[in-house]
């Protein structure tokens, strides 16, 4: 195994070495949380701090747990009590942190390219504080991708979860692909992992381009204009990128077409006072994830959210709930171990 | 000692054998906090997770000092910074944080039934986690009479606090018994320990019936109006439930008759513009404890408060602070030592 | 080494052994947080209460970390979600937080005077407590100042800080000083060095009377109305108490004269709704720290600012960054040492 980034920011240049020590070293920790005392000294003394600007409970939470597991002690910072009111840069604060003592920085801020300026300016002070980018506006959110990543492979082999054993296998991701962060960073995983990953999202949630690769929905829109919506199962396919199989679709069923795992994305109810969205209603029907809708997969599908859901909005609610499909408790699960992995890689830990 | 309960939820259905458990088990603590070195590792590497969806920060750092004193990890909810502004359940939140790996739960809430909803889910997910009701809306606040409980038996015996202590002493319930959880919790306890439970309360304020007991204040009523307001050596009692005794009054002279003990519960100024109490005045003129008032009781008399007080409303404020009749301090350090015992016993801790 | 304190609420009558002996201990400590386990076992099992009334997220972090570097528990209370709102004295939370086995109270809040009532309070009650002023009102802020103070001494010889290396130098205390705790602190502990304390604030910031100290400003203020703004070199000088060097002026020059140290404080924004100021541009120009008004100073002037900034207000934003003259980042560090010094010593750790 190889490990030598200091900070997790993007996913983007993540090389195959890299998934596979994050998959391994994770699945280490989750047998450490099998036991009875789910606690190891590998970070005692050290302090983690999850600088939040933007709120968020569940991830904070998995981020503290995390820290506290590894025996770390966190110091939570949340925008709404603190001194930014009172003038103060983003950087300063950082560097406040910094000047206490911080070993690790675990930043969410509402603004992409965030944690990606704290990890520069720690670097141009040449100091060893690690940053983990928890998710910075629309850009990025790594650790959510690593933990769905981490627990579709711990389906498909629970000792050795792997990069490769997604080869092959059809992945579709359905909603506000546009505006999610979690989307984004799951592309670059799943798409490195060798996994054909299809996008499906309303026209106005559907990115216009998406990084190196070619949008693909003109042949759909032709295709729409005809009338001729039932021609589902010849998906569209570009692929410029070598390695990377990426889809586009402006309608769900050519995406779940076979699908071996479909991933919702949470639904901003802003999107409607935006006019991207006629109504919630409208949204459920045309791309909400359904018993019905799920027969288009492969038998043993299996759905994947990260949370909070809008029940009956992308997902119905006993789909949710139904062990048999959902893997969202999974996904929470997998993300403490996760998350202890990055910390422990981060903070300079064996490999 | 015997205990076989995973949840705590209501005192409703408590044997005697188990509030002596608990009454044993929160004595050998209290023993621990005497103590320079306040800890003891019997919780290490459990998680206790405080799903507060309504704060009070007095209750939640009792629960929380608790649980770091068992040398576990906490994680705190509030409702506040929560993601169910998001749209998610309520039951969702606990299964997340279920997910996270956490091994109890402390949940308050505004409506009643919240914590044996998600005890029940818990049971239905079969997976062996505690949840503690931490007073839900007008139901049961069971720590709190655990802990009222342990201050007088302690007081009547130190060394060997237990329920028998109780046997024939009069106790005066006095407020806002109706929308008080405090005063239900209480009242299972205390009628349970064969003690004598006199309830007062101005007419808005008290309870039309209670569980199995008749209402006695039809005799007051007709007392009443004759004016007879004299007569309260005899007090109209009801005892229907064997085992139990329990009196409900409209003045609050003949509950405190001879009383050993005078537990007050805290008035909600909302209950004014509800137009159940004309004003604060006119209730502490009518119910509040004053020093006068308790040339009534036995000369001994103790009295409780669950915090935080309304001084000079519920009770007059230099009474409060004399430690010859109140217990106030005396409730907030058991409560730290019963709620230790009772994640211990929950916790699957040895009794 | 000697310390004979239990609580510390305010410099005024601090002696120059209980200076030293708070610059050693936390040199000592200062040397721990160099480590890679930055703990010790000094506290454990005690509890460190904050009590914040007034929200402040930097200095509450400051001390949770000290306190959890001691490997004490740590509670906090912040106003915001605290039974206040619900009628409760200030005392009585105290007092709760007592009962529940607080051993330190770390207690910051807007009124003057509130930590020395819980202080005085405690010794009433006759408890071995100890409360530490994290900044009441507009009185004093004690370990704000002590934490500059290590900061200075530790620059002048990092082996052996000790109040005597400031005597014979010259400190300037450049903004808001009518309002301001921290240039209280340090009035009294930096004039108790031996040092020269000049004081630099327009006339509606500064104070009439300063303690014993006499008003220096109507030579000045004879000197402007001459319109004589040019003699700055000899600033008009009174030193009424034995051994304390302190004089005020109205204009930034003499107080930045040959200074070695400059100290800047933050600047209200509320001070111009007030009236007390124009334009914070106004203030920037007559009193902003910048490069070309540090040619006054001596050539290894150094500045410091209690954070946070505002930047381009009390000092230029380059000027911050710039390592060779800013202490900024060096006072949060010495933060963390120095109070863990202070709940060591009050802990009633050895000297």
């Amino acid at each position: 195994m190889i490990w030598n980034r200091h900070h997790i920011l993007s996913l983007e240049d993540f090389t195959p070495e890299e998934y596979n020590t994050v998959l391994q070293t994770a699945a280490s920790f989750r047998e450490v949380l099998t036991r009875r005392t789910k606690k190891v000294p590998t970070l005692q003394g050290q302090v983690v701090t999850n600088l939040f600007f933007e709120s968020s409970t569940r991830t904070r939470s998995s981020f503290e747990l995390a820290a506290k597991r590894l025996s770390a002690d966190t110091l939570n910072f949340t925008a709404s009590t603190s001194s930014l009111t009172k003038g103060e840069t983003i950087l300063d604060t950082a560097k406040t942190y910094l000047a206490m003592g911080t070993d690790m920085m675990v930043i969410r801020h509402r603004e992409a390219g965030v944690p990606q300026a704290i990890a520069s300016e720690m670097d141009r002070l040449n100091v060893r504080v690690g940053v983990l980018n928890a998710g910075d506006g629309q850009h990025e959110h790594p650790s959510q991708a690593l933990l769905d990543l981490f627990t579709i492979c711990t389906l498909l082999d629970p000792d050795r979860p792997r990069l490769e054993l997604l080869q092959g296998k059809k992945i579709a991701i359905v909603g506000d692909i546009l505006h999610s962060r979690v989307a984004r960073s799951n592309i670059w995983s799943l798409t490195a992992s060798g996994a054909e990953v299809h996008l499906a999202a309303p026209p106005t949630l559907l990115p216009q381009m998406f990084g190196e690769f070619v949008d693909t929905r003109s042949e759909e829109r032709g295709a729409r204009s005809e009338g001729d919506r039932g021609n589902h199962n010849q998906p569209s396919t570009v692929n410029c990128q070598p390695n990377r199989k990426l889809f586009l679709h402006w309608q769900i069923e050519p995406a779940l077409q076979d699908a071996d795992f479909v991933m919702t994305l949470r639904l901003q109810r802003e999107r409607m006072a935006q006019h991207l969205l006629p109504s919630i209603r409208e949204y459920h029907q045309l791309f909400g994830i359904t018993r019905d809708r799920l027969q288009l997969c492969k038998p043993d599908v299996k759905v994947l959210h990260p949370g909070p859901v809008n029940r009956g909005v992308e997902i119905s609610s006993d789909l949710m709930d139904d062990p048999q499909f959902s893997l969202i408790s999974q996904q929470v699960t997998s993300g403490v171990a996760v998350r202890m992995a990055l910390l422990y890689l981060m903070g300079g830990g064996k490999v």
